[in-house]
């Protein structure tokens, strides 16, 4: 049997659509955590690693340099992020963890289960197996930055030339994604907290600095 | 559950460890089915596809240009070894064997028992999910280049100025590779058929062909 998930109290994962505000609600979260004297590591996914950040530019298809033309099986999408999350484990997160600091990571496992379980229609009880051989370790808090599909595509609308394989997909992809967050939120309350991400960036960061202070107040109590 | 593995009659690989002679022998059975009037594609793993050579690079990492110093976790490996597999499988060796080619490919999934799990010590189980989930499909004929580790350590020096990442590898993983493959090879012995690599190349070519011959006069007959 793999071992069990464990959750840490120094984990916390940022998630949601494109657009929702995560790579912005981030430096709330390390004000918020270093006020409080912690020190903090702030990452992201698919990344995280050089070898994680080369995985990356395979899975988004995003360097005009290298334009690769071969459609990615939706499996072979699923095992890069999760080799790419092995390695962004292994090397940042459990090092940075030992020594005491709060890691705070722009997408993390939840994201395997919304765009390549629900998104792309892949077998959950298999992105449940690879986390628990590859992962073994789940945020304490989650923050789902939760927003209409439409909205979010109007934010990130002209933000990249380029927009990348998984930014060029569909709404009813999005949708999926979207539904499959609220999902995995409600099934996992106690460590997944919706957020509501169609307000002004300083509500959001407002919120999500108040769920940050209860929970280190929570494991600190 | 996950549908079962099919082993195609017009799929053949080629295993064995450093040195061999794997891609000395794909010629021999290239003329051979050749000769019997077949399309025979000649293929490799890791790689087969411009995104699978990508990862071919990764796990080999032996792009002078691009040297990584991070270490490569085990599971990582595995993960990248089977998407690269997927995009073979996918874009390869499906549509070449459903227009009726004959597919010849130097390694395949029995390598990633070898090396990944006796060499690495992963799981065989988590192999077998992964092989059932991504590839779905076993070669009809695996020819098992057999030799000792010190012998094929002997050829293959001085071939390259780079020893790739496993070629640097210690003698005792190649041991263990080798004894994975034998255990394979006697676990089912229809399929894999043992080659004693030890003799002149133009004995095991000769060898080959005639496993190869044997197998094609089987299913055709
Ligand atoms: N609450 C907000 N209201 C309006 N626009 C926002 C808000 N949060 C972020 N943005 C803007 O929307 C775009 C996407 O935000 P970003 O933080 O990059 O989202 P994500 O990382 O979730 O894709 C950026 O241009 C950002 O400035
Ligand atoms: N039967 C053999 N006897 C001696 N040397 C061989 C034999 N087969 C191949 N070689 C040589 O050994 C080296 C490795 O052979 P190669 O076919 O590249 O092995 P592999 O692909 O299995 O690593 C090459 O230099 C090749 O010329
Ligand atoms: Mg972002
Ligand atoms: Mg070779």
């Amino acid at each position: 049997m793999s071992p069990a998930l464990l959750q840490h109290p120094h984990f916390i994962s940022l998630e949601g659509g494109e657009g929702a505000g995560k790579s912005t609600a981030i430096s709330a979260i390390r004000d918020c955590l270093q006020a409080h004297g912690h020190e903090v590591v702030l990452t992201r996914e698919p990344g995280g690693t050089p070898l994680a950040e080369r995985i990356r530019e395979m899975v988004l298809n995003h360097t005009p340099s290298l334009p690769v033309t071969e459609p990615l099986a939706a499996e072979a999408e699923l095992l890069l992020v999760f080799a790419a999350r092995a390695q962004h484990v292994r090397e940042v997160i459990r090092p940075a963890l030992q020594r005491g600091a709060f890691v705070v990571s722009d997408r993390f496992t939840d994201s395997s289960y919304a765009y390549q379980g629900e998104g792309r229609g892949l077998d959950p009880a298999w992105i449940a197996d690879l986390e628990r051989r590859v992962v073994g370790l789940q945020p304490g808090l989650t923050l789902l930055l939760d927003l209409d599909v439409g909205i979010g595509r109007a934010r990130t609308t002209g933000r990249d030339l380029w927009p990348d394989r998984i930014e060029s997909e569909h709404d009813d992809f999005f949708q999926r994604v979207r539904a499959g967050f609220r999902a995995r939120a409600q099934a996992q309350p106690e460590r997944i907290k919706v957020i509501d991400a169609n307000q002004p960036p300083m509500g959001v960061a407002a919120e999500v600095a108040r769920a940050v202070a209860v929970f280190i107040g929570d494991t600190e109590a």
